[in-house]
């Protein structure tokens, strides 16, 4: 039967080739909408998404490494914790408190938004629009090194929001001192330094469709510009191609350099062992960032959330956890911060949001999860987010 | 090829989203007929009721939370248990008995009905129809508070029949007091007192649907003419809207106000943890009524069958456990019985054999639990309720 | 999506149901071919044989009880276990030996037949044709009581090879002594008493196809014409009808009661619990036959081979064990003589033969049985079925 | 329902039967391709050969036993064990290494070609051009006693490159003696004694196609030639018809026959359990393979990847293992590499790689291999063969 299945899905699939190969010869185009959207779910909104977008943009920012395993398994890992319906504990639906704290800055929500590179390929006006809706929703941008946006200009429409930078070391030192400097001048609170991405995953679809980033990173190219540097800017190039120039032979010193040229708090980024952890704080991370970068890098690794209690044992309560990694709902959230996380970042979701809505439809996305947390949280019977982290939650274990 | 699929998939639901548009623009009918129904099995009755009633309705009743994991397992968790099949007990299958009692009240089957708002939806006598037929199967009609009849109109159809009603507590206490002494007059058996809905459980189909109830809810309309309330009663009004004027912030002392307010026994439904049963009896409760809502609350919380037996360890005979959420099949009821219930309700099955045969259609669903749970005791070798609840079940542990 | 997957669904369904409707109007003709078949594998007979025969005969004996879960995991139970590839053991395929004894019948093959009732379905000649089938496989005939042949018919087409009979007992013990002592007269070695189906099973294609037997139990009509009885006699006739006329109550007392009347060797047929087998063999019981009835009577009840191992260590080799229910590969036969089975026994597989085959295809299936498992045998190192029984098997648990 | 899905996939698989039969009447033609491919990933090379193969060929090439559960089986284990992601090793991508060593010769891979039969099915010039890839990549090739060339003639291609030979021995030692001298003589670094075929496994396609090798087997033709032998040599016979002519009982003598027939390195290759493998180490053999024949013989058998931790425990580096069966991935050449493997074998991704591109595809397999291998060693912080050896992978249980 096997035999006959794959007779006929491949009859198909050449079919939808044929149809995918004329997308792609249409010229890309950013969106310019900004409003709210209307969302049944987060899950559904990838494929309203994927109809407006070029299949090379949209397969760069939904794609995951190899066979995807770690992409579903990070979102599916979830399902084996349970949130226990309570009742009787008199909390109101107005009684419901998901404001937050992290690194010293309030927020009125503990999601905040993971750095993602070329937001431009979302729309027109790139992480400009994406830190107007996390301001917005009341919580924190974080721009990537390859951000189509400078720094600068992300400061400028922050405003009094805070906001991250996120850095990918270079090769050239020069570089890392111009740009993190820069983050410093211009009011980043703090600095995520990203040390799980030395080389590229092995992403298929960018493969397939032979991605090339049709817009310059922004912080590239002012630092080409004021130095005469000649190394690439993005535009035009593979993925691989900018790997190749970053930072591969990360070591704890690196933290330190951070520190030591910003002043800024360092979160490292892209821990998923709790040895990396440990390593992390004693060279002197100001906080973790378990992540396993969306699926993106090592297939064959664990589910991220999978991993977050025994990381969160050994870090014990030395630096605030952020957690990312597959989270699609407001019980996800839920889960995260009832399994050691302090605060919890979204990626992919954002950046639909944004091709949908622009900035508007980026807080549209926050403010989706936050309904579905404050339901999860009232029916749990749990009424703030510290209450959230002390909920026990329940495995098929509990119940043989 | 997951891509290839999306494309294929979005397709077909482009074309059935247009389809069910255009259902929805017809007018709202209730089914009107009264006969017995031929049932294969309970489950294909879904379909059945599907394919006569507005996308809306239906979607109202068959839905669950969010992804629908909850409303999936409490049906596949009862697959994890198995009844071992026993020969040579002497039993003949006129033998079998399934009469039992509750709360004094003698019944012809361990299978009663969980109390479900708005049933006008499924029959243009709603809950008359629901109480008639319950009463042929010599069971127990229960009425939810958001019922389209009145307690008068149930106390009339029911006669000598045992009905309780079911109690959502408003935020107005003239409300609460004036329906319970209602039901206490009109000679309800018992109050249910459900303690899992303070809030309403992220139920996508309303969404996607817009639903809305197009029937008042009876008491609440008869409490605002009498009272010159201005509350919402239903008619024109989505779920979120009525849940806002529910009592939200529930404590053990809400179970001795119902109390003293009827003198009736009260039943608290919505029970999962074994630490909340142990509160409500402490409390005052005269039954624990285990549910999940059917899976239309917290998505991500446990079987309802998975729960039972840490619950009725709990319980340890003190009251009597009602059980509901999932159960579809004869020997679903057997497995709740041998795992702790003492009596099992039933759903959305109901609903779909009013929408189908009115009153004898309800009566019709009823019978077909009962004959396949004779079926089952027969082949498992037991000859009455109490049998049945002595059986040891066994799990794949038991063959490893 | 489920939804809209639901509508697809539904929609193929419906047009489905209506051309096999069209299917049934036909009236019912059997095979009357008689020749060896090509097969592939013994799974796909099923659908070769369901392209041949109507609705009505073919969901009869294809059918399981509910929702068939225990039919499929009879046969994908058999996958919890792995058989380890030996090698240097020495042995060549020329050494191999499938032969074994059972009640001190030489047989060719560890593989006998299953009573099954109304083979008549199958074939023009029904239980004559399977009769020589087994014989020229060198195995064993099983005449079921609901045979379309009586027993004088199947012993003068048995000639010198042996035969059993299966017996249901009647309510109407003057049915059961005439019966058994026309059984023990005409030469059978063995009766097998079959207590597992006191009440039939709910199955479902049944209730759909509303099926009534076109051909008319041998045996139950001669009774009824020697003895003036007005019992149902199976034409015309639907299979709960025949089940009521059946006795139900079973103590062991009934197996004394059939090794008084005959003095032959009583097998038990049904049990699948530890208890039932030792109660068995405490009331004299020659040999326990565990079946679940290939999954046709309680849907809730574990897989036959999986509870094989508890039976064979109560057991302890007092009698011999025959095991079915589910078997569809020789490494299906292999694992269970290698889990404490003495024989193996196949049911539907020998059905579909003899509808695609006669007597022919009856005896193709058993070479195709005994070519796979001398395969599985030659790779797995051993040489013969005293071998096999001795031959450790393998679980997940092993490589963890 | 299942029914009904049954009627629709009758009809679909009719349809193909058909088509499929019209693909099997035009003659047989191997590919005369050399150049290097394209690769997005080794699994779809094996529907890019199907699609330029005759089915018989194709069959014969990437079919499994029974129900092909080993085959599958195989690959999905990898997915049982996790890499670990690791940051701040400071590695760089160009420290990456991953040269090895294996029986003393050099290899640019860790990943061999395991020994494949009838390989002109795939590449006019068969071998040969496999020989010519397995040289460009720094690795080697093994010539299968049932090659489409001789001895010889891969000696000839093969140059300086290493090349094993492998023996399925004859019943004829005769046949073993003039053929294994020949390997001596040709410069085979050392002989794979495979014993785990004594008998062929019910491969299914085979069957289908009625498959019978189009080309002769060159070592046997030769033999048959020069000894005036009139055995079977390939050409129009069936594959059991060749397992028919092979030494079936294997003794441990068997290894010290060729050791001191050849004076060379003896692999016994298709071990799978940890007493066989002891066994033929006591024996004399110079290193142990572990497969399972790529699923092609037990079906029923464990998974391959499965069972090398537990060989690798009581081998105890007494000698070097090789690890083949399931390879699909540079991400499984690291998990076995981990669990006890010395060197990674690959078989059908050489022969699509053959079929797709002659030599350069064969050499373009290896390199994807290798690919996604470094990627892999990068993100798992590990710089070279030795230290991917000495990782600790992870499973489930460490994150319950």
């Amino acid at each position: 039967m096997n035999q006959k299945v794959r007779h006929i899905i491949f009859a198909l699939s050449t079919l939808t080739a044929a149809l995918s190969v004329h997308a792609q010869e249409t010229a890309y185009k950013a969106s310019t909408v900004n409003k709210p959207i209307n969302i049944v779910n987060i899950a559904s909104l990838e494929a309203q998404a994927e109809a407006q977008m070029q299949a090379g943009a949209f397969g760069y920012i939904r794609g995951g490494a190899e066979d995807e395993k770690n992409l579903r398994s990070n979102t599916s890992a979830f399902d084996k914790k349970y949130i226990m319906p309570r009742i009787m504990q008199g909390i109101e639906l107005k009684d419901i408190q998901i404001n937050t704290k992290f690194l010293g800055i309030d927020l009125k929500t503990p999601i905040i938004q993971a750095p993602m590179a070329a937001q431009g390929l979302a729309n027109i006006d790139g992480e400009l629009s994406t830190a107007k809706g996390m301001a917005k929703a009341g919580s924190i941008f974080s721009l990537s090194t390859y951000g189509n946006k400078t720094i600068e200009e992300v400061a400028q429409v922050a405003g009094k929001s805070p906001f991250f930078f996120q850095l990918y070391m270079s090769k050239n030192d020069k570089f890392n001192e111009f740009t993190l400097k820069r983050a410093k001048q211009n009011g980043a609170k703090a600095i995520i330094l990203t040390v799980d991405a030395a080389v590229g995953g092995y992403r298929e679809d960018d493969i397939k469709n032979n991605f090339e980033f049709p817009l310059g990173f922004a912080n590239l190219e002012l630092f080409a510009k004021q130095n005469g540097d000649t190394a690439k800017t993005g535009k035009g190039t593979g993925i691989s191609e900018i790997f190749a120039q970053a930072k591969q032979g990360f070591t704890p010193a690196d933290i330190n350099y951070v520190k030591k040229m910003t002043g800024l708090p360092v979160i490292v980024k892209g821990i998923q062992s709790a040895e990396d952890a440990d390593m992390a704080i004693r060279a002197g991370a100001d906080a973790i960032w378990v992540s396993n970068h969306g699926g993106r890098q090592l297939d064959s690794g664990p589910a991220s959330f999978d991993v977050l209690p025994s990381i969160a044992k050994v870090v014990n309560k030395r630096v605030p956890i952020v957690f990312d990694s597959g989270v699609r709902r407001g019980s996800h959230v839920f889960k995260a911060l009832a399994s050691g996380a302090d605060i919890v970042a979204i990626g992919r979701p954002v950046l639909y949001g944004l091709q949908l809505g622009g900035a508007e439809g980026v807080n549209s996305v926050v403010e989706q999860f936050n309904k579905e947390l404050r339901i999860n949280m009232m029916l749990a019977g749990v009424k703030d987010i510290e209450a959230v982290k002390q909920t026990r939650l329940y495995s098929d274990k509990d119940f043989e």
